[in-house]
């Protein structure tokens, strides 16, 4: 007679936006803990989340590389790549559930925060009610960026408007009057887009512009300075809220 | 003939938002390292911050408490909580300066993120163009809370606002009508009237409410059926974007 095996346990942990410091006490336990690392990247490579955790990965944990069938970047209005998107995390799923049904606790990294704009989301509502789900909560790339600068973003009563680039100039230029704090992701091709939008809004000059924050190479300008040259992805354009606050410039190396 | 003294650094520390073991690697690094610990605090508390932090505080580090004034809570809006509240602010400044003039590292404990609705940020505008400043970004409260209900928030290409609760009704119900997720901070005798927003705007069903979220005692409830008693001034209202995904509810325990 076999004794049933108890599920494994599924958790989703931050690893914060870069710097392998930003971890969390949980995240480093959770990870320590594991039996099987599964984490998002793109064909070729290992993603920057598993690159962030590598140093607490116990030698003989798993590893289940969840490998992104199309590239984000570059077909994400396109209805084509929707249908591709959804099976790949369907299939994802379903490879981590045969992991849980065998007793495995499987942790899925997500860079940043887990439910905030990451991919671990999409694995979480296809399995959270069939496994126990637990989310480790991670420092936003957002954060990372403006502790990078020292800018204050908002405070007291401020309203903080997180924006894709994405969004039409029209669009951009309203929700930008509308504000205090912004910050807009998703910059690469929108670059251009995006500053007319804010030299419309009024709220050009006090911009910053940060690639990589809190990584080894993160760099952070005012957005006026940067050329043109075209972004990265996941660079990002933060714009101050505060605007009764010392009239100061901010922009530190974050060392 | 004395030898010049190296002025200290000033690092403003993020402490997240509640459960100890979301302390970032380089929160403890730096709380460990400090020669003086600075805390914001009521009259008759040491706040929840430094109880975050205090199984990392080393024996025989100075601890410098900084006693607001007045009550956040009850003040706010009244003109007269601003001439002592920004005396106050110059007063810690002056008092962490002449610290630092004397080669004292001081770490600034902030809950949540430093520059993300914090006190800290007060401090760091009146002292980072002095001396060398660090700001360690930490996991918002808002982070903890979504986590710790496992809801994901925003996905792909939403729109977050982060919006106050003490905006009129009008303004609220029209904020929440033109963005995807939501959060609205500051709840406390605001409860009623954020509820009638989320009303007018269509997106009462989907809002949690959180309290203490990822403390021990935290709770999470649907906002639909909390009672009308009175809320704590930090509790926090999530009202979910991503609105294709699977129809689920998540009110998770965070355990």
């Amino acid at each position: 007679m076999n004794a049933a095996i108890l599920k494994g346990k599924l958790t989703g942990v931050g690893t914060g936006p870069g710097d392998p410091e930003l971890l969390t006490l949980k995240a480093v336990r959770s990870i320590t803990e594991a039996d099987v690392i599964a984490f998002f990247c793109k064909k070729g490579s290992t993603g920057n989340g598993r690159a962030i955790v590598e140093a607490h990965i116990r030698p003989g944990t798993l590893e289940l590389p969840l490998v992104y069938p199309v590239t984000v970047e570059t077909h994400k209005d396109e209805t084509e790549y929707k249908a591709p998107i959804a099976d790949f995390f369907d299939k994802s799923a379903e490879d981590i559930a045969t992991l849980l049904d065998a007793g495995k606790n499987v942790v899925v990294l997500s860079e940043g925060d887990p439910l905030f704009y990451g991919s671990y989301m999409h694995l979480h509502v296809r399995l959270e009610k069939r496994y126990h789900a637990e989310v480790v909560a991670g420092v936003t790339a957002m954060s990372g960026c403006w502790s990078m600068t020292g800018m204050p973003l908002v405070q007291g009563d401020d309203i903080l408007s997180v924006l894709p680039g994405t969004l039409s100039e029209e669009k951009l230029t309203e929700r930008l009057q509308n504000t205090d704090g912004a910050v807009i992701m998703k910059v690469g091709r929108n670059l251009p887009k995006i500053r007319r939008a804010l030299a419309s809004a009024g709220k050009l000059s006090g911009a910053l512009y940060v690639e990589r924050g809190t990584m080894a190479n993160g760099a952070a300008q005012k957005l006026e300075e940067r050329d043109e040259s075209p972004a990265p992805y996941f660079s990002i354009v933060l714009v101050p809220g505060w605007t009764t606050r010392p009239a100061e410039e901010f922009i530190g190396d974050g060392k």
